[in-house]
Order: structure tokens, then sequence, then C-alpha cells
């Protein structure tokens, strides 16, 4: 059994990690730590839980999360990075689904994250967490950098292209939307339901954090700089992402459906679609899986992905506990072979 | 393994037996009908399965149906009664969803289904598939008649009260409200979205087909007639009933919370949260189980209950292969141990 | 034109106040004020009034405040009853839609709201603004106590009975659920959509602060002391009540829906629809009115209302400016004769 | 008085149309036809409406249609085009909301729309009804054509920059959502709420009606031929539409916040954001206005405008009764002054 640990266990990525670990049958989870609710039971917390976790949450410390021997941080951006380096010295591996270590350019990070990076000596180390670009890498890592939610939607749909080198790469287009889960559980009136119920609209649109993070994935498959307009917009409902992505083909010999359904047909987790399909959020909705289709709007040179996945499952806890099952060579599935649930 | 057959796939109970029913350890699922879409592969239907159901929709035979050890009827009600005294002939056991078996006097269902019953011979036998009332019944029971969805919630709710003969059972009160999957998935005005979505209003308020099945079942806990005034209501979501349940004493001096942790404290799907606690129905989405609490406004003499459960599986397929896992004694939970999808 | 002032603009009945008002022909408003967002536009924080309010925030000075006709309060609860006395001093008529007000027993009032009234001299001349029982008193009232939301839907429901003296006035349940909107615009965990949307619950279950108000209301009809058992619950939307009243008939020879057409007759804002007709929240969204229906099951004793307001505008920001215009001798229906916003 | 009649009102734009009407001070509505619905009152099916619509559903006939100075169309596409010759020859005036009339080029409409025009000889003749673009055009017309809901947000987004010449009209993308009415009232399963409800997906992804619409009116803006890739979607929501619109500026010296600024000051129904902004649906929800705002990501060449509107207000009844003021000469905003409804 793997010892696992959550740091940061009250948001809407720790509780989807609980919700999935109960289930996972190599997973001993030991630990669950939040600084403002040590003491209180996690199913008085979460009632969705009872009968499930009998564990209570706990603070944070050195002793007792060096035993684990797996952490997943589930924190808000700037945590990770002040703890991870004396978890790893304990040899402790770490899955950290915030920001932390996602971006290599160090510069970069700390222009968009607003601070200092704290330990900076690991970016380089840490394996961005995508097992169908970086699945090997994974296997050894100590330190896995979680994909962001729009990223990993985002990147899935555009890397076949890319790869192939058969899209003009300056031109990358990606419009967004999210359940309002992405947004986190804190306490702002912008995510209130009387904010967000019954209405859409874009945010970010000059510039957001995942930007960086999608320019860094397509420049790798690329060999080049590739450069996307990303627009991310807020979705009247909870759980959920679709990503319609458009690109200019700059040959149009390939056949594109056969060359995604050969690109990811040993993926366990990506889903290609019959030409011309509609995938919908709710079709992926608590399953750990990216559903995508391919359009053309008749001989047009413009290629249409449309990319679903759920947020708090392949966008966030779901990747994590893939991660893990590579790190540790489980099953790759192990724990997240339900289907979605669906209506 | 048991073979399993499902009579009408295409609605929101059929997609959430094979939802299900794919973690089912025991179960082998060997044939899904559907007049309408014979010949369809499941999950270009419902494409969250793909991956998970690997059949198509076939036309309803006897000769495939007689294969099966266990059939589901998913259908609208008047279709399990014509099938079904064939399929037992065959040693089939049935679990019924719809409402066909469920009332014992069959002028009493006549009136309110409001045609002529096709098998009344049938009636006396069927066992009424509440575990928590009748598990002995079912495991024997060749026929079960599963629960309609607010009569489930409803039940669970005053039986720990009413067993015991300390409530009013001329003065019950049932205001009960439904997401909008309960409505089943026909196409009417009645359920678009745009006449759903963003409003609330009560339905029936002057008699509903469930209160028949509710009054049958409170008066076999009281050992004489009950009588319930019952409104449902429709929620502008997909999956949840809740019913707030009134109830005026006549005995103060017992301790019903202890009541009810008692009788219930074998159940594995019925969960007594602590006094005065608020079950929300998103803590049992996609979960088998039903949560309740009781509440008191200082010493009146009303108790409340409020009562919770996903209506498409405590209120249909969830609570069917319950009563399967009785019938053919496997783990009363297999397949329907996960917690529930929590945001 | 009436010189118009309102303290507390930025929640929801602040923006709705705002929304009815500007097409108000005999409003002129003159100052919005909040202390935290002082110096802002109006439209800047709520975009919708672009174009129909050019005002910014202000700081509440009693200078001026001290030169409006009348001042809406929207303020949280404990804010009005620091302030009406100095503007009533001033001569400013009030209408306050907090709770300061509404109950005349103090103690009560302080038992429930958790502090010592400040004002408590001017509790008892405080008329109660609900004008389907109070129209004269208010036409005269410098200081008009808004009803709560939820008991403008009860009261408006029982009346009828409860004057006629023809239901048992010791058993009355009122089974109430609201929009999300009537928890309003705080930063909250529990108000955002990952919490409220898509689930339902209810909330108060053993005592809610409308509880004594709605009984202070009953009682005064009755003309002795009326209990209710009183139940709110969170509906997963923005807008609206729905009140399922439920009342056991000492007396069944009254025809009871001729009764409550003509109790209400005169009534601009309540509407009785036809027996057993099932009045959607949808049908008032926006608009300030009270629908319902009455119900009977079979010839049981027990009479159910449904009623439902927007709780936004008969609920909260309508009903202050229908007090408004009956204060001001203004047509009643000034600034509220729209019909509602559906779908 | 106007003398109005409409033809089909019991679908979504039909109720919206009647909301409207009831507070415009110059209109007498005097005809509502259904042709399923002949003799029901019109508040029987609508109950929003009770109090201020006194009609019933009629037949239409060519007489009583023909004593109105002016009918709205809001039947289902290919209805007006049988009906509007008769008409327009007693000397009506249309405004015709379906795509009857819409497009210019009669072999585009008929391969879009599948079937044979029925009145070609009057599509030349018609009126794009964008007064945006045509309101001298209008204002003379015996016959406008309603544009649609997508292609007013569309349209309005992108005149600006394409009148000036300043953006590559080979490589514009509009990707637009879509709340449920805009599917319409019809009895389908794709609109259920338990379909439709917390999800999200593309559809018409591969070519969609709007799209000849769109680019008929771009390429009159551009003076040639223009090309646009447009994917629209399906919120979870009601009403409402937003666009996100990219174009690549071939000219970059022009200060694009400023040109929208002055193309559209004297617009009543056009709002430009400040620069960034995020225009949210809900701010025009019931509204008959279109807000925008505009971004760009660094210095890169792409020019991103975000645009909503509420589908049945300006993308349909609002701009119809903006469209018949200006044909009857009335203030443009006679009927349509109110803020939107928010939250």
């Amino acid at each position: 059994m793997i010892k696992v640990g959550i740091v940061g266990g009250t948001g809407y990525t720790g509780v989807e990690l609980l919700r999935l670990l109960t289930s996972h049958p190599e997973v001993e989870l030991i630990a669950i730590t939040s600084r403002s609710e040590a003491g209180m039971r996690v199913d008085d917390m979460f009632p969705s839980l009872r009968g499930h976790v009998d564990l209570c949450f706990t603070e944070p410390t050195e002793e007792e999360l060096g035993q684990c021997d797996l952490i997943f941080f589930a924190t808000p951006n700037g945590v990770a990075m002040r703890t991870v380096p004396a978890l790893l010295d304990r040899g402790v591996r770490i899955v950290d689904l915030s920001a932390d270590y996602r971006i290599k350019d160090i510069p970069t990070w700390e222009k968009w994250y607003g601070e200092t990076h704290q330990s900076p000596e690991l970016v380089a180390e840490a394996v961005y967490g995508l097992p169908e670009m970086n699945r090997s890498e994974i296997r050894q890592a100590r330190l896995v950098a979680n994909p962001g939610c729009y990223p990993t939607a985002v990147q899935l749909g555009f890397l076949p292209l890319i790869e192939k080198g058969l899209v003009d790469c300056q031109r990358l287009i990606a419009d967004a939307k999210s359940g309002a889960s992405g947004a986190g559980r804190q306490a702002k009136v912008a995510g209130l339901m009387g904010e967000v119920g019954e209405s859409f609209k874009a945010y970010g649109a000059s510039g957001h954090r995942h930007l960086p993070e999608i320019e860094q994935g397509l420049s790798l498959m690329h060999g080049r700089p590739a450069q996307v307009t990303f627009v991310p917009h807020l979705l009247p409902m909870i759980r959920g992402i679709e990503a319609t992505l458009y690109a200019e083909l700059k040959d149009d010999s390939v056949d594109l459906q056969a060359l995604f359904e050969e690109r990811y047909k040993n993926e366990p987790f990506v889903d290609v679609l019959p030409f011309g399909s509609h995938p919908e959020t709710r079709s992926v909705r608590g399953g750990n899986v990216c559903r995508m289709a391919l359009h053309r709007q008749g001989d047009r040179p413009v290629v249409i992905i449309t990319s679903v996945i759920d947020n708090l499952v392949k966008g966030a806890a779901g990747q994590a506990i893939q991660n893990m099952n590579i790190m540790f060579e489980c099953r790759e599935d192990a724990g997240l072979d339900m289907p979605a649930l669906m209506p």
C-alpha cells in the first residue's frame, strides 16, 4: 500500500482527491492537513464522505508528513514551494497540484504569480505531469508539477497537430470555458451563486496565468516558440471545462481524424470522438478523461478541436492520481475507472 | 457472475443502471433493450459510457431475455406488467423499477395509473423492494417492485417514528422536492431548461401517484391506515430529492435521535446525521444513500425530519441494484460503495 | 418629485431599488450611500445600470440624507436603528428594509437578532409595511418596517383563512424555499456557486429569525397567539420564494376559492390563481406580485396554499416602493407595473 | 396608437414581445395568433402576463391581421414567407423575427434552410433590421428581416473594425455561446433540463445557419467577401449570448477604444465598456442592449472583442420593437428603456 498524505484538504481539489482515493485499491490515506481546520473530522466538513473517510484534519508537520510515500499538495499557489524541499529530503515523493513548479522560466513564474520563488533549485527537476507527453519522466520523478485545468484541455487538443508540424503555431486560438469550481472554495463575492448563476462572461481576456503554462507546453511540442491567444470564460455551473481550439492548417493533406486516433490509441484517458461530434462536459463529469472531436467548416483551412475535461478530475485530482499511479507502477487507471456521472 | 439484462435502457434510470453495473464485480451485462433504438451502440447515445459498455441496444425478445438471471425493467409504467409473467415462467428474476407492482390494492393502482392491470395475479407475490423494511422477503423474491423515488425518501424518514407509535398518523405532512431527472427523458415542453431552470413550483398538489404508495407503506408500519398530505415540487436542478417531514408527537418522552440511530445502525445505506443537521442533496449525488436529520423548534410537539436521496440512485437504480445484491447474496454494497460526487 | 435616498446601495436589495426607481415617474434619486464604496460610480459596480443611474456612492451623512423626503435603508440588520432617530427628527420619512423595526416585542427582537435595540422608543410607532394588512397606517407613517421576504409570502397565503377563523392556528405549517439572493451579497463560502448550485437543503429548521415575525403577524390576524412550524430551504437559483402552507380546517363549509378572490380583489399585487393551479416563481421574477393558489387532497381537512413572490421585489425592494407610493399618495403601482421576466 | 399583431405568440420570442409591448406607450395590441392554441387565454399559457394582457390566441386570418398597422412574425422559419405577401398587399408593415428574409442570396438561403423560398420576389426589398447599420432603410421599410441572435452579437462586435478596414477579413473567428431559450420552446429531448443543465458543449461546429447571415453582413461592411469561423455553444442557463471575437490587426496605429466609442456614441442600444472590461450576460438580461469591450494580450496583433446581448431582447423581440419604433417614428427606446434584471 502507498502511504499517502494530502496537504490542504479543505478545498475542492482536496475533497475530490479524497473521493477518488477512497476507491483506490493500493492507497492508505494517513494524513490530511489543514491549518485552519485542524482537529475537525473530515466528514463533518464534507458529509458526502461519511462512512468513507475516518480521519480528522491535522496541522501539517514534517514529522507526520515525512512518513508518507507520496504527498499531494492541494494548497493555494505559494505554499508547496516553501515545504516541498524538506519533504523531498525525507524521501517523500510529491505531486503538487498548485502552480509552483509548472513554469520552467523562473522570471516568468515570478511575473505571473507575483512573488519570489522560494525553491527555484527544484524547478528544473520537477516533471510536468501531463502523462500523454511525459510518462517516462513521471515514472522516475521525485516531484511532479500537476498541470493546470485549462492547460490540460488545451494542450491535449493541440498536441497531435503541433507534434506533426501541421498548423501555424503563431496563430493558435484557445477559447476556453470553466465551471465555477475552478475558482476554488474561497469566500469571495465574485463566486456567489447570485453573481455566477444564470450568467456568462469572459475573464482574464488581457492575460491569464495559464497562458505561459500553455505556451510553454505548446512550444515544447513545436520545438520553437508557439503563440496562442487564450481567453477563459466562467460558466454558470460547477464542474467542467470545454476548450474550443482554432488552428490554421499549413498542410491539408493529412487525415486529421486518423492522426488523432493514432496518437491517442494507447492513452487510457484521452478519447477521440468521431469527426464532427460535440463532446459535452457532462460526459466527463467525475471521470478522469479528456474527450475531444475535430471539425472543419467546408474546405476552409481552419481546423477546430473541441476538448472537454472535468476540471477537478483530469484537470486536477484525477490527473494527480494518474501521476501517482505511474510513479508507483500501479495500473494507470487504479481508482480512476468509473464512468462519468450523467445526467 | 449474475447474467443481467435491462429492458428500457434509454432513459435516465437505464443509463444510471449501466453506470453502476459497470463497476459491479459480480455482474455480466448481457442485454440492453430498446424498441426505438435497436441496433444503436449504447455509448453512441451515452458517450459517458465509452470504454465501459460495449453493447448495442436490441429489440426485447423472450429468447434473449430468458437467458438472464435477473432483469431490470426501466420502462414506463404499463410495460413490465405485460412482459414479466412470461419471463418469470422462464425462471428469470425481476426487479421492476416502474410502478406496475408497487400497489397491492389493484383498484387503487388502476385509479391512479389509469389502466387495467395486466398481471394482477402477480401483485400479491411481488415484494416491495425497500430493504430497510423487507430485506428477508426480498432475498426470496422472484419479483421485486422497486419503490418510487419520493416514497423512498418519505418512508425512510417516518419509519422509526411510526414503527414505535410515537406520532399522530392522521396528521403527517411530507413536503418533497425533486430534481428534473425525476420526470424522465421524454420530449415535453414542461421539462425544457427554459421552463424548469431558475424557477420552482409545486405540482400534483391535489394528488400525486406516489401518495397511495406512501400511504400503503406508512399504514403497514403503523398497523392501521395512516394519512399523509404529500406535496411534490420541481427543483431547478437535475438530481436529488429532499423531503421535509412533519409529524405531531403523541409521546414526547423518547430520545428521538437515539431511536433513529438505533433503528438504522445496521443499515448500510441510511445515514442519520447529528440532531439539527441539514442534509444537502449534493451529499448523496451519485451515491446510494439516504441521509436524514431530526429537528425540533423549541419544545413544540412537531418533529421535523429532513431526508435526502439521489432520485436516480437510492430512489431508483441504486436501490434496484441493492435489491439484486440481496436476492443473489452478494455483498449488499457491491457496485454501490463509492462516495457521492461533491461538489 | 419625491427626493429619495438609499442607505446601503451595494447589496442585492440596493441594486433592485435602483432598477425599479429608475422607472418611477415621481422619484428623484439624490443619494446612494456606501461606506465601503464611497466615490465609486454606481454603474461601475452594477453595469446593468449604465445609462440609467449617473450617481456615485457617497459616505452617509446626516446633512445629505436630511435633504431627502424619503430614505430606504437597505442595510444589514442593526444599522437603521442607530441612524433613523436623527433622520426622523429632520423630517425625513423612512422605509427600513432590514429587520430593525419589524418585531414589536423588544426582548424577542433582541433574542433573535443578538444585540440590544438602539432605538426601542420607535418600535411601537413603526408601521409593519404589509399593505394588504396595514395600508391606512402606512399612509400616515413616518417609519415603515418593510416585511421580510418569507414573512410576506407566508402571511399573505394564510391571511384570508386566519382572518375568518377557519383554521386551527396551533397547527400551521409553512415549508418555504428561497433563491440564493435572499442570503445577500456577502463573501461567504456557503453562498458560492460550488456550494449552492445543483443542490437543495433545509436550513434553520430548528428556528429561523423570520419565525417570530411570521407568528407576530399571524397572531394579529387571529386575535390570539398563533403557532407555525416554519422551515426555510435554499434553492439552487437566484430569485424567488415559494411557500407551501398547510392548515387544518375547523370549518369546511366555506368556499375557500371565493374567499381568497374576494379578500384580494382590490389588491393590486396579490393574484389568486384558479383553484388547483401551481404558481411558479418565474411567473413573478422581477415583478411586485404575490401569486397564490389553493389545493385540497380529496375531502381531507387540510387546505394547502402555494404562494410565490420574487424575494427581491414583493419580498423587499418592490414592497418598499409600494409602501413609499402609499406614503406619498402616488399610484400604488407607480414604478411597479411591468410584467415579470419569463422565461 | 400603432395597431399591432403578433403571429405565433406561444414561443419565447412571442411572450417576450408581449412583455415588452405591454409597457409601450404607443402600441395597441389587437391580435395574437396561434393555430394550436386558438381560443386559449394568453395569460393562461403565460401567467406572468396576468393583469397585463387580456387577449385570447386566435386563428391567424387575413381579415383580422389586415387591420394591423404592423405585424410581428414570431413563427418558425418558413411560415412568414407564405403569409407576408398578402399582408403587404393590404398595407400592413412587417417585422419578421424568423430567418425567411434575412439572406439576400436565395440559393444560399435554400441550401441552409432546406426548402424552396415561397416569396423570393420580396427578398431584395426586405431590409435587414440591424439599426446600427441600416437605420434609414428601416425607416422606409415595408418588410424588415429582424436579425438572428448570434448575428446581432457578432456583427456589432466586428463592425467598427471592418468598416475601417483594420483587420484581416479572411481570418475572423467568432466563438459564441447562447442560453437555452435560443433553441425555442419545442418539445425535444435535447432541450430538457436533464440534458442542458450543468453541462456545456459546442454544436453546429461544422456549420450553422447563422454563418451565412453573419458573413453576408460582414461582407457588406467590408465591401468584399469576408470569412468567419463561427462556432456556437450551448450554455446551461436560459437567457443570454456572449460572443468572443478574434481578429488579426493589419494596422495597429489606431486607438481602437476611441474608434468603438465614436462609432457607437449615438447608438441608444450599444454600450462600449472601458477597455479590458468583461461584459456579463446578466448585465443585459431583459434589456435591449449590446454591451461590448475590447482586449489585447500584450502587443500581439490579435484584437479580442467580447460582446453580450439578451438573445430574446436585442437578439429578437427587443430589436424587433426597436425596428418598429424606427418605422413608426416613435422614440427609438419607447418600451425599451428599463434596466436589465440583475441579479
